[in-house]
């Protein structure tokens, strides 16, 4: 979880403004042929709307949407409780084309 | 786009408890081998919600995540501005092991 390759292809979607990730993305999309882009609970839509901003303004340069994953963990809530909390991975990857 | 196959075989995901979408999918899935959960904007991450409900609590039963599509929506605002919106339509479906 800590090492260096996996912080750098995977941008985790927080409070930011919106073109901070696409910023931070494009970066990373520089120097690697593909990035994951992660987000949980209610910043979900956010993480679609970075990938969306990303595949739509690069139509010709060339990102693409890659693989997309669901699924859920399990965090402790205020209350002590373990909820359930959906979680999205988008790759967003270079066209080879 | 309205199609009786069509209108059968997708679950737009609004306003509603959470549970009636999941009650919704599970009713067309007694019938279809594959529906699709489809949501735009801040009801995305609720999509994703519904089908993690249904892969969890189905896991032997046999429903999986399938396809996973996002894509952008031209929609007018109040201002008569033409906005991008993201959506994501989610594939579930029976496994077939």
């Amino acid at each position: 979880m800590t090492t260096e390759t996996q912080a750098r292809d995977t941008i985790f979607i927080g409070k930011k403004p919106l073109m901070a990730y696409v910023t931070t993305t494009l970066i990373q999309l520089a120097n690697l042929s593909s990035v994951y882009i992660k987000a949980r609970g209610m910043s979900i839509g956010r993480a679609v709307d970075v990938a969306q901003i990303i595949s739509r303004k690069t139509e010709n340069a060339g990102f693409a949407i890659g693989t997309i994953k669901i699924d859920s963990e399990q965090l402790e809530s205020k209350d002590g409780k373990l909820r359930n909390v959906s979680t999205i991975e988008i790759e967003v990857k270079r066209n080879t084309a």
